[in-house]
This record gives C-alpha cells, structure tokens and sequence, in this order.
C-alpha cells in the first residue's frame, strides 16, 4: 500500500514539472510565433525566476539588423533589467530552439540555472550539437539542460517557415 | 639584384601588415583602458573596415549590470550601426584578449573576416583555448585567427587589474 501512494505521488510530481515545463514553453512558443508573424526566424525565448516570467523575447534579427538580436539574448536583458543584476543564478532560460554558441555563452555568463529548450538544431546548436557550451568542465558555471519540450509544435513551426521562404524565393526566380 | 629586391618589398610588406595590426591594437588598447579607468575587467575591442574603424567597446558589465556587455558585443554593435546591416563581412575584429565563447559566436554570427586578438584567455577564450569557435568546420562561416598582438601589454594591464582587485579584497578583510 505505501509503495503504491508513493509512486502515485512521484507520478504526480513528474507531471506537475512536465506540466510546468510545457506552461513555460508554451509562452516561448508564443514569442516564436510573434517572430514568426514578423517574418523573422521563428525562435521565442523567456527567462523563469520562481515560477514568473521575468525576460522574453523573439528572434528580431533582420527588423534591427543586428546578429545578436537572438531570442535568448533579448530575454537576458529583459532579465537583467528586472534584477538590475547580471547574475540570474536561480533563473531558467527556455528556448524553443537549441540555444547557439552565443546564446548558451551568454547563459554561462548570466550563470543561469537550466535551460530548457524544445527542438534540436544541428547546424548552430550548442547545447549538444555541436559544442556542448553548459556543460563544459573548464567554464567557472555549468548549466543543467533539458531538451525535447513542445519538439513537435516548435520544429512544424520552424519547418512551415523555411518552407515558404524557398516558395518566396522560387516565385521570384 | 632581382631577388634583393624582392626581399625588401616582401619585409616591407609584412612590416606594413603588422604595424597595420599593432596600430589597430594600439585603439583596441585604448577601450580596455577605459574599461579599466572604470574599474572593469579591461578588455577592449574595435571593428575595422576598408582600415577605417567603424565600431568600438571597451567592457561595461558591471556599469550595465548586462553579462553580455563585452568589448566585442559592444563594438559589433556600433558595426551593424554603422551599415544598417548584420553582416559584417569584410570587416576585422580587433579584442585585447582572447574573446569568449558569446563574443567568437556573434563574431561568427556577424560573418567577421578576420579575429585579431592580444592575450590569451585560458578560462573562457572560444578561440582555441577552450573552444574553438571560429574554425570549426560544422558551422556556416569561419574565421581566420591572428593571435598575441601586443599580448605583454595587454597581459600587464590585466595583471595590473586583477592585482588591484586582490589588493581591495585584502583592505577590506
């Protein structure tokens, strides 16, 4: 009988966090879209301190010509802004994509907590893919990371996106 | 007589080439002065087009209370302002020191022709330290490298610094 109530209560907790993590991803998912409706690549991102929302951002690369105006970096500052503090040590970042190298470095920098992000990206991605930035030994912070939220939605987003950037391009040509 | 000649032109030319890099240094140097006038970790970086420079930052994270605040991030910035665009392809970078893992990321993102920097970083450089951000082959753009530029200088004034800041500690305690 205890057996049985404990496992019920762990199946509770692991859903309560599964939960949560597909809430907060949700409202990335949502900054994704706002990208995405500005015709820019369509990556949302928010920063999470004690189960509020303190920074967001999306992806404003080509409106502010500007290569950093990534997602994770956006919602950083946003961030920074609300501590007046560039230590977020308690604070998780969630990206719909995998963060790049200059994103999972300014995360290091920030000394986030975790990230959690939904889809993997095998050309930029560096919490995996191609470099393994937050959990690199030799860095003075390390980063837990969880990945595989909202895969799905983010990566038909991401694919619905380019897709209709090369029917663009072949209408013109 | 041919081959003297030649020898000349060849010395002049690399003589040419590497005081265009030490006096680009030389501005670079400037910013992490300022940086260290205001009791930061004085790094500086400038971007140079066409032997024009056209962007530069010393590092303001603590005056910004912004983790992303280095040299470089500050000096690509000013860059993209400078064309009203992200790409920053024939355009060098000029760090003090060897730049980390966001800073080599947004220089890779920016599609910087050449990094050009003083010191190494062995605790956080992205440029064959820790990482090697700028040539690796899996990414969409690389880098060329061209490193220890006025590095005992640099590595003086960085020494200087630190040596400070222990000193403060030690008052205090």
């Amino acid at each position: 009988m205890k057996i049985v109530v404990v496992q019920i209560v762990l199946i509770y907790i692991v859903c309560m966090i599964d939960n949560n993590f597909e809430l907060f991803m949700n409202m990335a998912f949502r900054e994704a879209n706002l990208a995405y409706q500005d015709e820019e690549v369509p990556v949302g991102a928010i920063v999470v301190f004690e189960d509020k929302i303190i920074g967001r951002g999306h992806n404003q690369t080509m409106q502010l010509h500007d290569a950093t105006a990534h997602a994770e970096m956006i919602a950083l500052s946003a961030a920074y802004n609300h501590f007046g503090d560039w230590r977020l040590e308690n604070c998780d970042l969630y990206c719909t994509l995998e963060p790049c190298t200059m994103c999972a470095g300014a995360a290091v920098l920030s000394r986030i907590n975790r990230i959690i992000y939904g889809a993997k990206d095998p050309k930029f991605g560096a919490c995996g893919s191609i470099f393994n930035v937050p959990t690199e030994k030799k860095l003075n912070h390390r980063i837990e990371v969880i990945s595989g939220i909202m895969e799905n939605e983010i990566s038909a987003l991401m694919k619905q996106f380019f897709a209709e950037i090369r029917n663009k391009k072949e209408q013109i040509n």
